[in-house]
């Protein structure tokens, strides 16, 4: 059960592993993502070791091809990965750089700074050099071992957060990310919590108000509910014990941009006897919608939307698929847009703008009922 | 060009035509949704004016087969849809009132109480008896005749609003409602108004809110960006200036959920200090996501999402659901979530939740990448 190989100082890149990382690679904590990055890890062939303060989950990612259960002698780790809930990161990361003193130690916290400042308080710059904060972009709808899987990072982003102790240690983590499949972003710590309140936590919230507002609405009100209110409220879902957390981990970067949105909210209750005000403000969400990047990571490609009624039956989205495959335009994405009444679908593709007109048309040619 | 039936008394019925709707149906405004009406009415037989202040539209209207240009003497109308701009909607339904002295007439309006407001002002009671707000909840995205499409009404809901002088009116129009194919969903003018600012204005406004946030973001941050964010912010793509005018015809009933919100926003920021607090703001949350009516309209289904990677050209995608057209399993919903990176998509498959397991185990099986 012990490591084979030596832990590498970081950085330093070795001879008989990828980008230095070599392992063995210690995972505390086998939920979601410490077992999916062990089942990424141990099929490229390294020496995965979990731990769990739930034994039972420990066993459980072992029998799932995650790794092995970690020896008791845990010094000879190259890279320990951090991965319990938000509270208990800062406690974690420090028994680890303890536990672990060659290692290089990152956690996937959804927020970097807060457990950066409880770490800080509490170990030297020596220790402070091995730790560097990470952040995969994944996977926190469903929970547990079970739910994981050795593609769950493929292409995702994942944030890699050294702050200017730690900027030498970074390589190895991205040795990680890259092993995992994932994408690297290199922010500081600050960066990275604003950018996820911005991207992340704020969307949820004011999900969670615009729901809000629903809880409380009559039946037949909620008749008239569409595509967009089921898609702006989606992610207002998501489990509250855990938001809860990840959110007052992010109180100032938080408050921050609900601060902005009071204001807004003032100018935009004004707006509602300004026309022009109005149309500003609309203006500007609709620039804001245009910097998010395009699905490939460039340039936002221009799309455009076909609706096609669809049977509600497993055959006949098959059916349609066969066909625009046949026609030969690449679909960008997809909603099924179910009719509140009958067993049909409203299908929404969406496809490169030049492209929409001539697949509508084929489309109708074949005998689909679609629309623009 | 001239009706060859007589007008009907609105809710009387007619032996010779169905629900009572014999027309002619006098369209006015060939935009998307008259000229959409107009080809869904001619697809059923029924004898269809169009009118437009543009007369090239009108034209245009014709020629895709929604009708026949108005006649000069409009008397014999028996049902006239008024489908014009928020803002002319008033004017419109208060000349056709006068027009077609028989004539019921309705709007596609998305705001029922201001027009009218705007309408009892200047017509007596048994002008107002012939008037019925409607409100089609469909195709707001696109404009102009050539976006048309008779079956754009399929299965969607369509709001009929008489107000106390108009009950006996209402029939006729929702005999217009069933003839495109859509669902009758009856509310009081003042109903509906508050019904679409928290279905419909609330979710656009707070989608309008959350993009505006990411306008002003660097780059690198927008880089975390992922399906959350994109959802809740699609809807704020929409013109400014189609939604201004909505907006500002419903401003009491938008202003008053947005004070909501404003109250609601003043917890939040406590709630950053207070995790009970914060807890129970999002429990509030996912209880209006749970009330939002499931997608068959009855009690919502419990669904569960299967990821699935598939490379990013025309033919994969087609492949991923014949393979599950073949296991016989139902696809709920899909979301195409493309790899920022590299041209490969993560395909978000929901389906019933006894099913999900079964699914992603025959997928495995049969070498696609897949994860829950």
């Amino acid at each position: 059960m012990s490591a084979s190989q030596p832990a590498l100082p970081a950085g330093e890149g070795a001879s008989n592993g990828e980008l230095g990382l070599v392992g063995p690679i210690h995972i505390v904590g086998t939920g979601l993502l410490g077992t999916s990055i062990g089942l990424a890890l141990v099929a490229k062939g390294y020496v995965v070791w979990l731990s769990d303060v739930n034994h039972e989950h420990a066993r459980t990612a072992v029998g799932l091809g995650a790794g092995q259960l970690a020896p008791s002698d845990l010094t000879a780790a190259q890279l320990v990965v951090v991965a319990v809930p938000p509270d208990h990161i800062g406690t974690a990361v420090i028994d680890a750089l303890e536990a672990s003193p060659e290692a290089i130690v990152t956690d996937v916290g959804s927020v970097k700074s807060s457990p950066l400042d409880v770490i800080s308080d509490q170990v030297g710059d020596d220790q402070l050099a091995r730790y560097v904060g990470g952040h995969p972009m994944a996977g926190s709808e469903r929970s547990g071992p079970l739910a994981a899987s050795a593609s769950l990072f493929e292409g995702r982003p994942w944030a890699v957060t050294p702050d200017v102790h730690s900027v030498a240690a970074a390589p190895l983590v991205e040795a990680l990310v890259r092993a995992c499949g994932a994408e690297i972003v290199r922010l500081s710590p600050r960066e990275h919590d604003h950018a996820v309140a911005r991207t992340s936590h704020l969307p949820q919230l004011l999900a969670v108000l615009t729901a809000g507002q629903l809880a409380e609405a009559l039946p037949e009100q909620l008749k008239l509910s569409g595509q967009g209110v089921r898609d702006v409220t989606r992610i207002a879902a998501s489990d509250p014990d855990l938001w809860t957390q990840i959110l007052l981990a992010n109180r100032d970067a938080v408050d921050e941009l609900l601060d902005n949105v009071q204001s807004e909210l003032v100018n935009l209750r004004a707006a509602l006897d300004d026309p022009d005000l109005m149309s500003a403000i609309l203006a500007k969400g609709v620039a804001g919608t245009r910097a998010i990047p395009g699905k490939h990571g460039g340039q936002p490609m221009a799309s455009a939307a076909i609706f096609v009624a669809v049977p509600d039956h497993a055959g006949e989205l098959h059916r349609l698929f066969a066909e625009i495959a046949e026609i030969g335009v690449n679909i960008e994405d997809v909603r099924i847009d179910h009719d509140p009444a009958r067993d049909f679908g409203l299908v929404e593709v969406q496809v490169e703008e030049s492209q929409a007109t001539g697949l509508a048309e084929r489309l109708t040619e074949r005998g689909w009922s679609t629309h623009r």
